[in-house]
């Protein structure tokens, strides 16, 4: 299923840009990075457990925060994109 | 339906500061902030249309994007939040 995760991390609080980078290199083993903060995975429910886990480590809930919506299997119809840097289809075929 | 809206704004181009100040004032009309560049809106597809045209009409396409989602109406099982900030729930009762 498709999952967006969406993030907000302090980068002005302590550590905070190393948290942001951890938080970004996680996603990107799972998904395409779609906007700064907003990704689109393709994971299994064990993986997004999984992905949930991890990410919740990396951050500092005090001051971060993680948002994850489940958008589905039929999800080409649900998404539009408006303006620079259009999104992979992260589904679809790969061709340059 | 609830609608996320996602949005980078490239704040270092000229009027940058400007384009985000004005693309999150009009999300603000018809949602709840729960991340810096994310919102969530309840509207009817028609709402929806004119708030794409107008915050198209906002942002520079050139550097600028707009993502929006459709995450339907049974859409409380969808989302998960973990960390700072817990938002609103925009179709609940407000209890203060």
């Amino acid at each position: 299923m498709l999952v967006l995760i969406t993030y907000d991390v302090s980068t002005i609080s302590d550590g905070g840009k190393k948290r942001l980078r951890r938080v970004a290199k996680k996603c990107e083993d799972f998904g395409v990075r779609v906007q700064n903060s907003v990704f689109e995975c393709i994971v299994d429910a064990a993986q997004l457990k999984s992905l949930e886990i991890e990410l919740e480590e990396l951050i500092d809930p005090a001051v971060d925060s993680l948002r994850f919506y489940k958008l589905g299997n039929n999800h080409k119809y649900k998404v539009k994109h408006i303006g620079a840097k259009q999104s992979l289809d992260v589904e679809g075929p790969l061709i340059f």
